[in-house]
This record gives C-alpha cells, sequence and structure tokens, in this order.
C-alpha cells in the first residue's frame, strides 16, 4: 500500500525548503500526521522538534514582527521526534532513503550515543527507516541497530539491508489513520512478553 | 545567592537574539548549562527544543550553505523542555518575570493543556519561573498550578504570588554547578514518599 500523504499545504514551512530536502519532508509530514492522530486519540504525546536554526541578523520594523534576514540550519545536537507512551518516554530517529540499503553515513554518530543513553535511562529509543523504492518502513531498536553498526563495519559492511532489518526490527504497516500506524509495531517491540 | 550566569559567549544564537529577548534568554541559558551539566554527570538527558523558525526564503549559494533569507519566530506549539529523568518523562516549561507575581498572561492555555496531558499519561509536568528582582527560581507541579490558575481567576485575580508558590510550590535552589539545580526539587515533589 502506497503511503497515502497529507496534505502537502498544511505545513508551509516544509514547502518552501525546495528541492534537496522535499524528499524527506514527505516521509516527515506522513509521521508528523501521524503523531497529530495519536495525539487526538489521546494515545501518545510525540511531536517533532523544530529544525534548529542559527539566527544571525534580525530585523526589527516598527509595528510589525522580527523579521530574521539572515539564518542558517543548523546539525540537530539530538533526534528528530520525542515524547511519552504508555507512561514511556519515548525517542527517535527518522530516516529515509531511495536506495535498498540504509547506508550508515545517513545517521550520526552523536544521534546513536544520544539513543543509547536514552535506552540507558529506562526510555524507549529507536530508529524509523522509510525504503522509498519499495515503500517499506521499518523501526530497529537501538541496541539492536548499534550491534549491526559494530558488528557491520567490523566486515567492511557500511550499510544495513532490508532482510536484515526483517530479521532484527520490525516492519510498521501503513495505511491512511494513521498513514504511520509505527506504534503497532513498537507495541509488538516493547509492550509485550 | 546570584546565579551564576554561564559564559554568554557560548550560545551564539542567543546572543543575536537582542533586546527584547535578551533577558529571557539569561535564565535560559542557565537552564541549558544546568541541564548540560546532569547530561555530563549521566543523571538525566533534558534538552530545550529549538525555538520554531517559520521559513519564508532561502538562498542556495553554489558552494556554500543553505542561506535563510526571510523567516519568523513562530509560537511553540508544545513547551521549553523536555526528556529524561530516573526513566521517567519529564516535560517543563520555564518562565521568567521582572514582576514580584507570576501573571497568567505569560502562559499559553495550549501550554497548560499540554502539560496537564503530559501528567495524565504519566510523565513528570510542572512549570518553572525565575523572578529576577529577588533572584528566586521556583517549580510547580501543572496540577497544582492548574488548581491556582481557575482559582485565582474565580476570584478575579490574574497572577500567583511568590508566598502561594511557597506554599504550594518548591524552591530551587542556586548555586555554581549547576546554576539551577532544579532535579533536587523534582526529587522532592515527585520521587519522595
Amino acid at each position: 500500500m502506497k503511503i497515502n500523504y497529507p496534505n502537502p499545504s498544511i505545513n508551509h514551512t516544509s514547502q518552501k525548503k525546495t528541492i534537496n530536502r522535499s524528499h524527506g519532508m514527505l516521509f516527515e509530514s506522513a509521521l508528523n500526521s501521524s503523531n497529530e492522530f495519536y495525539r487526538n486519540k489521546n494515545l501518545a504525546f510525540i511531536y517533532k522538534k523544530p529544525t534548529p536554526i542559527q539566527i544571525v541578523k534580525v530585523d526589527y520594523p516598527i509595528r510589525s514582527k522580527a523579521r530574521i534576514t539572515e539564518a542558517y540550519y543548523k546539525t540537530p545536537s539530538t533526534t528528530d521526534y520525542n515524547g511519552i507512551y504508555k507512561g514511556k518516554y519515548i525517542d527517535y530517529e527518522a530516516k529515509e532513503t531511495e536506495h535498498l540499503t540504509f547506508s550508515f553515513k545517513f545517521i550520526s554518530e552523536h544521534q546513536i550515543i544520544h539513543l543509547l543513553k536514552i535506552n540507558e535511562h529506562g526510555g524507549i529509543a529507536f530508529i524509523i527507516i522509510y525504503f522509498r523504492k519499495v515503500n517499506r518502513v521499518f523501526i530497529i531498536d537501538i541496541l539492536k541497530f548499534y550491534d549491526l553498526y559494530i558488528h557491520q563495519q567490523e566486515n567492511n559492511k557500511k550499510s544495513i539491508s532490508i532482510p536484515l532489518l526483517e530479521e532484527k526490527g520490525k516492519e510498521v504497516s501503513l495505511g491512511y489513520t494513521p498513514v504511520i500506524d509505527y506504534l503497532q509495531a513498537v507495541d509488538d517491540l516493547y509492550f509485550t512478553k
């Protein structure tokens, strides 16, 4: 089933980020609308953190609001999403790829360390990956991901394949409401047994 | 004891936000450095969310990074800070005032609702308030705050006094490392008995 993307006109910011960011923005929009669905159902309160911006110049025109005239995107210090679900702290990084493997170069070491810390402190921490070509989404717990990260690199491999994610992670079913029903997969990985 | 503000040169973004935001930024810097201290001690992983920015125009100069040339501050949809402490989700809003009472106009209704939701789902949710004139900091649990919010307004009062916060909240001790040791107050309010 194809991802039923939410109305893009809702998210003006993403729209204006043009070409080199637009693809990732579609997955992000779908995740954001899923989180909105979960909030409306009172199931989970999970938000995307705003993109950090380095502000250099601001104008304060009289009688109108402050206008930023020079700024740059900054590298986020943590992950994209966090919040609360079933009384637990939840934290994840969302990644999208057009390849059939997930390359380690798309995740930074400080994000991995952050997620390992969250796990150590009793939170739920994972990576959610969207493979655009085959329209499939997986989540993988940070400990399992880290094992693969170490193991694959010891074997001179710089990525994780879909079959490995099928084995070590959990596939997320895609639908309409919500578009990306990843909390079902979270239930399977963290709230059963 | 006066708040020992961290070196402001660390936080370039705050510095550039000039006059009408600079006061709040000092309390924010002190909180940020306290959270950094807690992270370095492996005690808690709590971060300030970036200020949300509505981006309108971006230049992509050849061979250099994207430059935002028109953008505006947006109203945050949730609160300033969240993270994990002792296995629990923690979420709070930080406020500063130069008056001797805390006026309700400084907190938005959607922030109160957000914090009530976090409480309902088993998280720790509070407001931390800095009274600059007397250099005192208090935290107050969102349920207690909400009671006062309703009760005071029924009595045509639009603020909370320091004596009320002494009674209903918990004072935070100020020091050097960390500057604002609010997790001690969190322990007293949420982790004893």
